[in-house]
């Protein structure tokens, strides 16, 4: 049986307050993407095949960041009951499961959601609930729980009694509702609480008034867990970072240090491949078999062919195409550049809007001048070309095939194939020059300090 | 009511064997600065206004770091009784608390400094102890409470009965004492015991015998826990870099990762600042709101305005001064120089005694030659100048507002506004010279390794 | 009484599929060194004087990292007990304690090795096996205890009654065999069980039936983890890494975070060494007192003098040797190069293959071009020398004691000492040539913006 039709509401409405941020909350990244993508993705993995976004008043950079799902306002925080209830017009009509996420708690795995939907499917339930047993329940709202998982009702901690204070599960805020239901129970949802809010959690109550059964789900605390501060997203990243690491180890990369390993939603590590200490990979990053990262490095948007060898202090930007067996060394910037097969970039050079030919060797201090101030412009450097160091590439501006350019020229125009291009005065020598220039300045400073001590004495100061 | 004027004895005599170090263990710094310092500090924001150290007779070293407080030398190590007993001249006459603080306890925080003069001011006690339930209480001195809080004596643990080594509220060290009468109690310390020293806590006993209650203030074991060895010293760098963590994410910035993300104890970050990964803040660091701080950064003694970009691997000396919205990008370091607004420094560049102008470019591998081997020189970059790649300033040199310099050149005079500034030979191209030069190395590699098979050939051998 | 003669067996033939790696497992490193190396290192140093490494079919690799210790191969993965029968050929006739060992249990140190061949001895017993109290017993092998320490059997869990599953005893595979009987039961070794395969462990019981007494020598479960999985590996590697830590705090160096600083195997710190966050040593390095690593630094196969100030930002590779007092700064490299005491090297430099006397001083961005495509040459500067910045240092070349070398030259001849060598073209200004550059940029762009402008224009689309 192919997985039942599912839609998906996703709140993301909440002020993020303690957040000291002008940054939505739910856009604060978790692995480099905003934390509402990652519920966004996590439903779609399980099968949600429509979603709608809560948002506050102002939650135009929410909406372009979830875009093409649609997102309604709540322009009243009157309550999660309330903030479901503006999904209606986009879901109405909708009979199969809607499932209720929350847009910062990030953790959440596309087979939990998948299980708690078809859980409540299975069970025939009006809700299902996923719960997590709290190492300190505190201000969580408690499930009310028969024979282990009939749920009877949802508490608030504030409305609880001492006795319901007392249970340890505890609502993550993740529901599974029967669609054909949903609206007419959020519409009999009251505000007469101690927060005069409307809580979406009365429907378990609502569903059993009308005769349905309400099951929970059982999820460790850590996958729902919410963030509203930025101490809890600094946890959130770390847990998060930890199952990408395991993740790659598992799939044959080896991590000197994982736990200085950092890794984007969607990177990529190939077998064999060695990571070193303190290396970042930002979003975008596709690194194949056999490649030794040997620490220090920041890549973003790249990709690395197998065998190359990268770092320490690389820094491979957006753009950057590494060829197989290349190597790319220290204090290096590659940007929208490939490097082919075999070339080297070993030493403090900057190659950006750039190509370079299989087995060219680029010298120490190579800068590519791509930038005028205005636009940017392309260099080519030919396959097997030799670029002496501390050199000047003036985009645009081509070096053939095997060409050499001699250390510290500045390159305006193009060389052809095979030839030596070279900017060079020539090299003057002055004999005792150095002595004589220490000596005068040797003298200098032996003045001024007579100067100074004159000032100073006695004599002078009365 | 004002808080009550105290004063404080540091002890700052011990000889720290185990730090293995020529440098006194009291200077050894936490978060950047001097453990000694951090409780003098704590002692000054808790409202002490009169502060003494004990040193050792090596003891210079720390006196010019703790000026303009006294110290005063301890030149027998006899005990901490006799240590504070060195304090007398410098404190004698004054009757309000005196506390006596730990030099090598630099996590003592500033309200439980007060914390403790006011208790032993509000009940009227001869003396108010620090305690702590340690996890392992060993060789510290236990405390004998009656009723909780009421102390009757600190008995040293190489003094101790089994009964009394049972007991696990333990002595941090911390004391606060009636002044009018520490002098009295110190003078009637003994040395008979089993360490043959005077112990400072015999004068719980002491106030105890003319009829003075005498208090335990509890603390955590952690706060209080002193550093006689580099690993101890690691432990206080972590919980004190904690700390500074959770306040900078509490106020508003992002740590991507806390764990790897180092602050000074005067670090102050913005809102909605981020710190990627590998960042380093030493002393005298302030970021403004908004600055986006990419990982891999060394910063001391400098500024970023707001909106600032900084990274990844930027290193910010000593007044650095970034203005609003500038970049800063890879490889780059920055010394003793303005940087204004909208101006970008973005690859291998080196900044030194400079001042560049407002939305000024500086191509990639710029130099501020600012050292002739004898003195420093100032670069002055103007308004939206334009720097091209490799090129070297010579200090002192002016490029005007508006400028260009030309790529690879070597400025060594002043370059007006609004021209163009170059140092250029002619370039140069030999067809077919890198052929000939690979024809001719190949040849002689081939020659060489002709003349070794034959030297190894067996007819040669023989 | 000198340690007895004892010989070991390394049992390295396991296929570690679950590190999805070609290379042999017991060869992947921690600190630095196959794990294989650190298993015959710990025995060589607890006194064991022949070593034989069993190796699978496909075990070259291993052989040339263990050489000059002899391999025999195992063909067909029958069991430990097979595994250590290929060992017979090497070892028969020896008739002290053989001790078996597990390749890819890198953390077992030589004191415990030692301790077990001891107690063997001692006991005279027929087999000492090496024990642990597992938190989770799991697979593991239960050692079957009487009065503590004396062994009946082991029981692999595959074959263990639920109660001897209770056994929280473990076998860490590390045995003490008496030469003199171990081929004997090997050779009585059945494969009748639940997996078909040569058990090891049955020399417990065959010994006990040849009425030789066995012992338990516990240990903690730590130091015999084994590695089967990346993930392992890294566990691994953060214990040792820990060791290495607390030693080097222990020894007098100050790591601002242990946990930010690697180490390799024999790396070795001196005496008040301070270690910034982010520090790795690679192989082969030795940093005397005092040294100051200002973090972010890289090193293998190099040696920093007394004194000397490194960081952030450097790479010493191997064979840089740096003198005393030397200062090696941000983004520098320094491979096969003495910098001699006093000299600096402080700014986005590259100095290969080279000597840089005493007191030279290297200006930022200067790189020595010791590579022509085809060889390496060696660039000499001399004591005293001052080298702009920029400048290029075409190798073989010598710049003389006291000579100055002109920022952004090219020096391709000797230069003499106390001379100047420079290149240098003449500074070209043209006035106003910004101002027109910019004119005509900002038109060409209006242009091309008007003409975009009109392709898009309604009249043009119809």
């Amino acid at each position: 049986m192919a997985p039942s039709s599912a839609a998906a509401i996703v709140l993301a409405a909440g002020l993020g307050t303690r957040m000291k941020s002008s940054l939505p909350k739910v856009l604060h990244p978790v692995l480099g993407r905003p934390m509402v993508a990652h519920v966004a993705a996590a439903a779609a993995q399980a099968g949600v095949d429509r979603l709608v976004v809560v948002v506050g008043p102002e939650g135009d950079a929410v909406a372009r960041v979830v875009a093409p799902h649609p997102t309604v306002v709540q322009h009243d925080r009157l309550g999660t009951g309330h903030a479901a209830l503006q999904a209606r017009a986009a879901l109405e009509g909708f009979t199969g499961t809607v499932v209720v996420l929350c847009g910062d708690a990030p953790l959440l795995r596309p087979e939990t959601v998948r299980a708690l939907i078809d859980a409540r499917e299975r069970a025939g339930a009006g809700v299902a609930v996923l719960g997590f047993e709290a190492a300190d329940p505190g201000a969580y709202g408690r499930l009310m729980l028969e024979d282990g998982s009939s749920l009877t009702a949802i508490v608030e901690a504030k409305e609880a009694t001492p006795e319901q204070l007392a249970v340890r599960w505890c609502n993550s805020g993740v529901l599974a509702i029967d669609g054909a239901a949903l609206w007419g129970w959020l519409d009999r949802i009251r505000n007469d609480n101690a927060k005069g809010e409307y809580y979406l959690t009365d429907v378990v109550a609502l569903a059993r008034a009308d005769g349905r059964a309400c099951v929970m789900v059982p999820c460790s605390e850590q996958e729902v867990m919410g963030v509203n501060a930025r101490a809890e997203l600094a946890v959130c990243e770390a847990v998060a970072q930890t199952r990408m690491r395991q993740q790659a180890m598992a799939d044959g990369a080896t991590l000197i240090d994982p736990a200085t390993t950092y890794f984007s939603w969607d990177t990529r590590l190939g077998r064999d491949v060695t990571v070193g200490p303190f290396t970042v990979f930002g979003p975008g990053v596709t690194v194949a078999d056999g490649v030794e990262i040997k620490g220090f490095c920041h890549f973003e948007g790249c990709a690395v062919a197998a065998g190359a060898s990268v770092g320490p202090y690389a820094r491979l930007r957006p753009d950057a195409d590494i060829g197989e067996g290349a190597h790319i060394g220290n204090f290096v910037e590659i940007k929208k550049a490939t490097v082919e097969a075999g070339a080297k970039v070993n030493h403090l050079s900057y190659i950006g809007d750039a190509f370079v030919g299989a087995k060219a060797n680029i010298g120490a201090g190579t800068i590519t001048c791509n930038y005028d101030g205005f636009g940017k412009y392309k260099t080519t450097i030919g396959a097997g070309a030799f670029v002496g160091s501390n050199s000047s590439l003036v985009a645009p501006v081509t070096v053939g095939d095997g060409a050499i350019i001699g250390a510290g020229s500045v390159i305006t125009r193009d060389v052809e194939a095979d030839a030596l291009g070279v900017t060079r005065a020539e090299q003057v020598q002055k004999s005792g020059w150095a002595a004589r220039f220490r000596d005068v300045k040797r003298a200098a400073k032996l003045a001024l300090a007579a100067k100074a001590a004159e000032r100073n004495s006695p004599a002078k100061k009365k």
